[in-house]
């Protein structure tokens, strides 16, 4: 069960390098007034890019399956690459909204002040805005900004669909809204947990369904690699409560003890610190069986990502 | 020139009435916390549906150009009505954010109070959010959501890109980034041109543009279409200063002289009311040039869309 000589510090540095590097090129250096700084520093030099790197963790994985030829795997590859930069641009567009006074009024975000703090209000809902759309723009290239061949439509649309529903009202903004009526409320685990599978699970999930898509898997490897991607999503969110409890906001690089702060329910709060480890501990076993089970060869990355989560210090 | 024998009024009503019930149903009625009602809110009963009436408008035009089987013309007129409502989702919320206390500070929006007024600056900034994800989810549907067959994947990637590209950084959010930085600025008649080009400009072209893409037209049609989107998006924003300074709040259905009180550069300060407002006929005269170059048989609703958008009273 060990991710054992796989060495996944290795496998992130080449990783994150190629997404740091296509984020760079892809968010634009020059947009008006101000808006491509406010849109870069909301998301280059910072962040664990662990949705990028599920995406990519999981192409790998479903790379090993089919049969390409080198050409497409090429064309694959960049699909892979585009869906990882998206779904980062979709993450750090929801914390810049999310930091803002109106929701959860956070000054630090990432070791740095929040975007708002830093550009004014009116700019953050402006640059949470564009990152959005930008996401969209970078999974359907146009023919003239590719080198060499554009992912084929039906992935591209695929891929917007995946993303979309992830994102929105059945996903990351429903479980958002949650949250905002949740404060003071008393939740039950069940309500809890749905709160959680939208508002962060969802988009953790999609991070690998759309490196999936990015191959030819079995429908029996796609489901496996949804109780993967779900249980690593629920697992995320129990760590990330554990952490706010038990971390200082100079390891986070954000405020730490907010959620008790603002009467927020979370898993501490209703299971109590050691339940909550050990239900961590459980997702994650939970994970790693489904990829056993998940007929794919090259699953090391995946599993190594899914210790990554549980283990995680910040 | 004129609109002549066309019946806008009945055309407007057979195809306002498709987009409202496209809305409504694809709207989604239950999501959690409220969210469902602040966008049911946002959207529905109010507007008067200028582009999804341009996407309606360009779709006839190009139809008639193609020889399509009956199976093809109803999915693209089922594509057509997707595309309506995802531009009409963008645009409304794009008001939503405008809106916004951080923003243009509005109370007033279509007669009924603005969003964040109704249901808080929270929910208004989610609802806003789940506007913009919900309109990527209406290109591109999952083969369970259609009756009948989906638009093909070509078509759901480009109406994507089209929508994308329009409401980014290079469209109506850049544009809206230049109106937040002029504010009090002294701006050239090219600036301005520059910031309306984006910030109404973009999306109301990208609907001509989007209503286009869902038939087969040739390139030199599609150029021509290109010219009558940019004139009327133009020709918009002029009438808009127009109306700022010369109709009543009732009226227009939103706070009137705001320009003047923001100290916001208009055409009409910049070129004074009646040289824009004879700028606003020159345009339209461009626009339906384009379409008698256009080599498109079916433009009777184009034409009469670019007539309503430079002879409105609201």
């Amino acid at each position: 069960m060990l991710a054992s000589s796989f060495d996944l510090s290795r496998w992130n540095a080449l990783h994150l390098q190629r997404v740091e590097q296509a984020l760079e090129r892809w968010i634009p250096l020059a947009a008006p007034a101000g808006l491509a700084q406010s849109m870069r520093y909301a998301v280059l030099d910072g962040g664990k890019r662990l949705r990028p790197l599920l995406v990519m963790g999981a192409r790998e994985a479903v790379a090993s399956q089919g049969a390409e030829s080198l050409a497409e795997q090429s064309v694959r590859d960049d699909a892979a690459l585009r869906a990882a930069c998206a779904v980062e641009l979709i993450h750090a567009y929801s914390l810049v909204h999310d930091d803002m006074p109106c929701m959860d009024n956070d000054v630090l975000r990432r070791g740095k002040p929040t975007v708002h703090v830093q550009f004014g209000e009116a700019q953050a809902l402006l640059a949470g805005d564009t990152l959005q759309a930008l996401a969209f723009e970078i999974l359907t290239p146009l023919a003239d900004e590719v080198d060499g061949t554009p992912p084929p439509p039906l992935l591209q649309a695929r891929l917007c669909q995946l993303l979309a529903r992830a994102s929105g009202h059945a996903g990351m903004a429903g479980g958002q809204a949650i949250d905002l009526a949740s404060v003071g409320q008393a939740l039950t685990e069940a309500e809890l947990r749905l709160m959680h599978r939208l508002k962060t699970g969802a988009l953790l999930q999609a991070s690998v369904m759309m490196g999936a898509a990015c191959g030819q898997a079995s429908q029996a490897s796609l489901a496996a690699l949804r109780c993967y991607g779900e249980a690593i999503g629920l697992a995320f969110q129990v760590v990330d409560d554990v952490l706010d409890v038990t971390a200082d906001s100079a390891t986070l690089g954000k405020t730490a003890g907010k959620d008790a702060a603002h009467d927020k329910p979370t898993y501490v709060s209703l299971m109590g610190l050691e339940r909550s480890r050990q239900y961590a501990r459980d997702l994650l076993a939970q994970a790693l069986t489904a990829l056993d089970d998940s007929q794919l060869g090259q699953t090391q990355a995946l599993r190594a990502l899914a210790h990554m989560v549980v283990d995680r210090s910040h």
